[in-house]
């Protein structure tokens, strides 16, 4: 169907529009990249990868570590507990919000891809310490993507760490109300790390290749995860999964997807293949500008959306 | 897959759920209504249609109606132009909120979902006056239904029209900041008729099939609608086609799906049939609530969810 | 005390600031005002005038006319049932504001100086019809300014009622949930009269001289309100008299005063004197800049804050 | 004009009132307060102190601890360098709330009595340390007592800082917009120092004799703040000094009043008298019920409203 020519094509013409759009300022370490990288991988369940732009540079997950870990804490307390804490409602918020959360009765995150919601799944990976809990999660990740050299970049999770205030206002908000029962600071020491997990867009595309096999791993005949959790997890990308951009990007392209401020995208084409692609050029809601351009020329060219 | 009996069943196994929920008591006509009635029919490509129920039973459209109507426009005026006055994205608010209106800049409706937005999409239904755009817009059904003897209810259009005040209240928002230009009380009354269209289950389970084969109506070999109105069509009834439960409903059932007042649920498994269902106990968000136990059951059981 | 040319010289002080501001622009027949224009009079217990700028110049009283309306309303009608319909507490929200009404439960005005809760008072002036009622409250502004001359800008009215599609949108929030029960149209027709009554600023300043000596009119000797109903008024006119400016005014300046669109401001120095000011050139809250700057002069030079 | 006999009926008259409301429960070492107890002291510019109750009973400052906080940054900073950081107007809102924070632009708190705002006066108390600036700000609640001896609770302090989560959230919310720019953990410890000074109601009367007098305690002849920053801080009271129930308490009683959650009221009668109460019974806003009614009982009987 595609092949390297055409994917490098659609790069050439995804990569002008970086320049409507700018990097992540608010985090320091973020501000280093360059707005006009950009990385795509396909990854087929047969195995091939087809590529285009320099599949070698890594960036960090940021908000895509939203979903992987749904994912995780769905296979380790169940669907029951976890919606006790997190509801399944879109937003027309921005992420960062915590307006809504003192209007609802009771104040429970929306959805776990706002950072409300996902502060408290992060808060439900279990384990003695952050140091046991980030391992399980980043042992998780390893078997998502086959690669158990993947880590995380502690330069940009230290930078996090140190001027993650608004998530810290959130954690304390949801303290207060009985969403997040340990203390603050180790949360946000897990959380920060989870976001600044790094990898590189191939190893994106294959996360993204398992949630589009409904959980199971076709590399290595591997059913990392239930279907059913599998497709909660695709129905979240649609719902919430590019900011308060989802609803659009879900009429315009169609495709589940989850972004991340680092200019990260991960697709999962439900039954054909995995998308997964970096350019750190980001919309005024978050979104890689050039990311979106890539998978909306990739959607009407191959008629990928769901819908 | 599914007969008579099957579904005969699942309709058994929801009726009791009627007792959980009540029917809409906002607008008087509708108070009517038995709880405990519920009727389904699917339809399928080849022109067959199994049911359950007392199909013959008609309803009125209510919120249903907001899909249709929205087709309708977007075949009419084209989506650069509709989208100028009404966004794409979900909002975790009630259909009938106004806060959200004034928070945003500039004071657009988040959806064509919401009360707010369909109204915005009901005033760009073109036509001289009230009467000749009913008649386009009853015409379209005509043709969706394949059945020209469909109309309103003159007496719910009636009770609505004379207790409206919230939709008037939201009008008069958007027609301060220019997304309305018309007067008030001819869209009141054109949006109360709209919303009175009356039919029974079979009736909603073809339109369905519309949506489901990408606007073409397999039974009469007619091109309703482009394949693309049909697949935003789908994708706002999958973001927000439940009140602020269709996140929940993407979730657990998966099936792009409308609901309205009444009880009605028009729903559309894409390159499969479609699904008209009408149960009028509603539950606190206005939803069916035995119309969706129905459609949880069959989605579980054929596995219809598209995610 | 003070005497007229060192009102003149504050009336000279005050005029520049003029440039900062701008005329109403919002109903149309507001727009023609001079935004250079500024008078200004001071009207003693002893009947004693002392004026500066053009006082025949006559303007429309717009928003300060809630207060009177007020005064009427808790005449004719009792604090008791009055408050039932309206609240008592200020908001940090600008005057045309819908959103608190949805947030709050009951949806009761906060307060009777936000449009919200003059729309629910001016609804509560008693009367066979229109005429009848906007013909006792202009009665009672007769009674207030010993001048049975004023009368109403037929223009401004009009042009008002053309154009208030934010208070149409209240009044149906309101009519939605009881607070109101009368039909919209009438009310708007009432209340935009009543808005649009005209007067000079001395006639202004008497009425603010009736609420400095508690409701006593100590020129015709007429007890024209109870001393308990002044009291109310003249508090609501500190806590939200000016605005979403209110705290600011009540902290820099410290005089009971209400301030309207046009430009107009009617403050009472309890137990001294009454001022009614005229100065159209509006800041983005909807005060008089110019007359703000000479209350503030006359405040601080003679003391005239009540904390 | 008053004397113990009278205001002892007074108290026995507000007692009943008590079983309408409950003590504190968010803040564990408030509960053990006896909702029953009610003491009041009237302190007069000659040193005459009239009291009822039990005088020598202590409780916490809690908010009312914002106006004193408030008095002193503003005599350190000055008033432009403080209303930078925080604004002047009332709000309609619970004095926790966090929502309009994120609406207004800039994040500033609009005004020092909501939590929000007091957090961020307290962060302008200069000082080393903690230490040194809880030392100052004692000091000076030493001078405007007359009384060396107070202290604060370290228990409720203790018990404040383990459970304060709310206010942290705010702190970092405040932290993330640059309102505050230190370490959000020494600021909740002196701000629930701040909150848990302990004094007896003729301490808290004291205080209010010297807002009544403009800044000068007559007792110990000292000018102990300029009279423009007392009625700034008499102007909140009025404005925003009983929380969201402000509106009421000025048009019902009128007199500038600022309580706490201990059950304190502390009031300033404008050149006449300061008062100091303590009632634990709380109404859903978090006013002492008997308080509220024994000024109500003062001010109607002796017409203290300054309207």
């Amino acid at each position: 169907m595609y092949n390297e020519t055409q994917l490098q094509q659609f790069v050439e013409q995804a990569k002008p529009y970086a320049k409507y759009g700018k990097v992540a300022d608010y985090i320091p370490a973020l501000r280093k990249a360059d707005p006009n990288d950009l990385s795509i991988a396909i990854y087929a369940p047969d195995g091939t990868v087809v590529c285009a732009g320099d599949t070698q540079e890594k960036a960090t997950l940021q908000s895509i570590s939203k979903i992987i870990a749904l994912a995780f804490v769905l296979m380790n307390r169940g669907e029951e507990e976890v919606f006790k804490k997190v509801g399944m409602e879109p937003t027309g918020d921005p992420f960062n919000s915590i307006a809504k959360l003192e209007e609802k009765q009771p104040p429970k995150p929306l959805n776990p891809m706002i950072n409300a919601g996902a502060l408290a799944v992060t808060h439900m990976i279990d384990g003695a310490d952050v140091d046991e809990r980030f391992h399980r999660l980043l042992t998780f990740v390893h078997r998502l993507t086959g690669d158990s050299a993947i880590t995380y970049s502690k330069e940009v999770a230290q930078s996090e760490f140190e001027t993650a205030f608004l998530n810290r206002s959130l954690c304390y908000f949801l303290k207060q109300h009985g969403i997040i029962d340990e203390d603050v600071e180790p949360l946000m020491d897990l959380y920060t790390k989870q976001c600044a997990i790094e990898m590189n867009c191939i190893d994106l595309a294959r996360i993204g290749l398992v949630f589009a096999m409904d959980g199971f791993d076709p590399i290595q005949n591997d059913p990392i995860m239930p279907p059913h959790i599998a497709r909660i997890c695709k129905t979240f990308m649609v719902t919430c999964g590019m900011y308060n951009a989802s609803g659009e990007f879900a009429i315009k392209i169609g495709i589940p997807a989850k972004s991340g401020v680092s200019g990260g995208i991960l697709a999962a084409v439900p039954g054909r293949f995995g998308i997964g692609i970096f350019g750190p050029s980001l919309d005024e809601k978050g979104n890689s500008i050039t990311g979106m351009k890539l998978l909306e020329l990739l959607s009407k060219t191959y008629s990928l959306s769901i819908f």
